[in-house]
């Protein structure tokens, strides 16, 4: 998530595991778009084993699953966010918006008072390089 | 920064290059400790390499360097936080600590709630790819 000169990433973990970040989310607004797990992976450029395995995390990190898979020939065949999915999504969501409200103050105005628009152009590292 | 589940990182762009971040506010503080670039590259375990691009990319980023080099054999001798730097580390941590107050709310509540303690067993990939 970028606020003007600001990036912030937050992610939801889950004893050592990540359960949730801005990654995870795209995915699963993407399934619930294409209605199928590989067709979101492809529609985010993400190869299929990377996209399973972000399913396998999420569904594996919170209580119920996120994702459900419909199998067999029929119409609903592929893949849904369940009910859970669907409210995880939506919180984590509106947990990044509480951060991008919460960074309008004064500490952002200050940096931003510091920050150059584009940095100096990069030295030689010999240049720099001294034994301080 | 971690907040009890929450991980929340935040970087400060200049251009394309990040200016500002966990890792180099960590750098400022050991810098102003160590009174030295490569003791507080040390005292992080970074490479000298690491340690070095970091401060030349904070000190080109910024309207005013952030790090102050002192040459020669004197008691002075060593490296230290200029006043900018000290002002841009501050408001940093103080961006921080907004957006850790500013996620306590009912959006984490939630999500808290959804969330195992630990994650299920990893399954074999085979197991659950499949076409949908």
């Amino acid at each position: 998530m970028q606020i003007d000169i600001l990036k912030v990433k937050a992610q939801l973990l889950c004893g050592g595991e990540f359960a949730m970040g801005p990654g995870k989310a795209d995915l699963l607004e993407a399934i619930e778009r294409e209605r199928s797990i590989s067709g979101a992976g492809r529609a985010l450029s993400m190869s299929y084993r990377r996209t399973w395995l972000l399913v396998d995390s999420m569904n594996r990190c919170w209580k119920e699953k996120l994702i459900d898979t419909i199998h067999g020939g029929g119409k609903e065949r592929g893949a849904r966010l369940t009910e859970t999915g669907r409210a995880v999504l939506k919180a984590y969501r509106a947990l990044e918006a509480e951060i991008a409200q919460s960074v309008q103050g004064e500490a952002l105005d200050m940096l931003r008072g510091f920050l150059r628009d584009e940095p100096l152009p990069r030295q030689p590292m010999s240049e720099h390089i001294s034994d301080a």
